[in-house]
């Protein structure tokens, strides 16, 4: 009994290493889509987010299983309900690159972002599949150090959201009201996708330690 | 046995029941010092947040005494993995109301809004607060139709989100790129807390079905 839950267990986590990896891969190309005002591939991840949606109701159910199996002591309870709350940071980061897609989308096929603003976010792209890869190998092999950097990975991206503010609210913003709004939403967008991949990681931390680390502020 | 475990059960519900009217309230004394350009009243939110930070700790650890009371069956465990769900959607409303808060804040002693913006985030509030509420009553009393109707009072903030954008694209708008960009955020706060009331009243309907109802786009 004991040997089939810690397969069970297994196998959840590697759901949701691969989860990860494709809410990164999700991001990646709807910051290629962004950047490239590429419609195709804006549309290849509006159309794939059914699938992650499917993956997280698919942990979820997995979850419960692996409960029903073994009347779950303490731990072992703290830990399946800790995968549940990482499925839904992952369909969350699913659903925040389904927003950069759709951004691409609705103003193709101009581009919704000045070509000067486009390195920034690069950067933020970069960031955040980076953030996305690295929560997928702490999930497949939880390590607390690991974890804990990931929050000051974290810190970049929150850097290069507020950078923008300054950019916009600089006289040297001559992309108007309209560009600003777009470009205030998508670096929220990014910003909350890098919240989620660390709040990710922590839950990791918390299987491991016990102990949930001091949150960061939301 | 099972007598205390429903006695538990309902105890956890008045739980999220009450952090319900918690963040209710939260949201509103945040709309009131957004409106009302009131620094005490904005401090007032900005420190009763992690007073909704520990109810939600709270919930989660009564939630596992629970579990732990009585090896759980599919159904009981379903329910209370719910009640941990809306405990984290209460904690995220929360969350927003400080953002609204803090906005409030940081331009004081100006307005952040615009004087004639005012009046819709006087209704987003209102709205808002509406949902809450609502939520707190379908959490004491389960109710489907009134989970239901929810969803639809949840599309006026909808509504009111997207009439924001045509307001600032219009020719009209005179208050430049940095009121833009507060009132793009704060509209937005306003709407995803919104999707938490609603996304915690269909957990409710689950529980008394059994039966997510289809998801809304987030």
């Amino acid at each position: 009994m004991r040997e089939a839950y810690q397969s069970k267990l297994g196998g959840l986590a590697g759901e949701l290493a691969d989860m990860c990896d494709i809410v990164a891969q999700a991001m990646r190309k709807a910051s290629d889509a962004l950047l490239g005002v590429d419609l195709p591939l804006a549309e290849e991840v509006i159309t794939g987010d059914d699938r992650i949606d499917q993956l997280r109701n698919q942990a979820e159910e997995d979850a419960f299983a692996l409960l029903a199996l073994q009347a779950p002591v303490a731990t072992d309870l703290r830990v399946v309900v800790s995968a549940i709350h990482a499925a839904g940071d992952l369909e969350r980061m699913g659903d925040l690159a389904l927003h950069v897609a759709k951004a691409a989308r609705r103003r193709h096929p101009e581009s919704v972002l000045p070509e000067e603003i486009k390195p920034y976010f690069a950067e933020m792209g970069k960031v955040a599949v980076e953030l996305a890869e690295k929560a997928a190998g702490i999930i497949r092999d939880p390590d607390v150090d690991r974890a804990r950097e990931l929050e000051s990975d974290d810190d970049a991206m929150d850097d290069l959201h507020r950078h923008m503010f300054t950019v916009m609210m600089s006289p040297k913003w001559t992309h108007g009201v309209a560009a600003a709004v777009d470009v205030t939403l998508l670096a929220r967008f990014y910003e909350r996708y890098g919240d989620h991949a660390v709040s990710v990681a922590r839950r990791m931390v918390y299987v491991v330690t016990g102990e949930m680390p001091a949150p960061t502020d939301a």
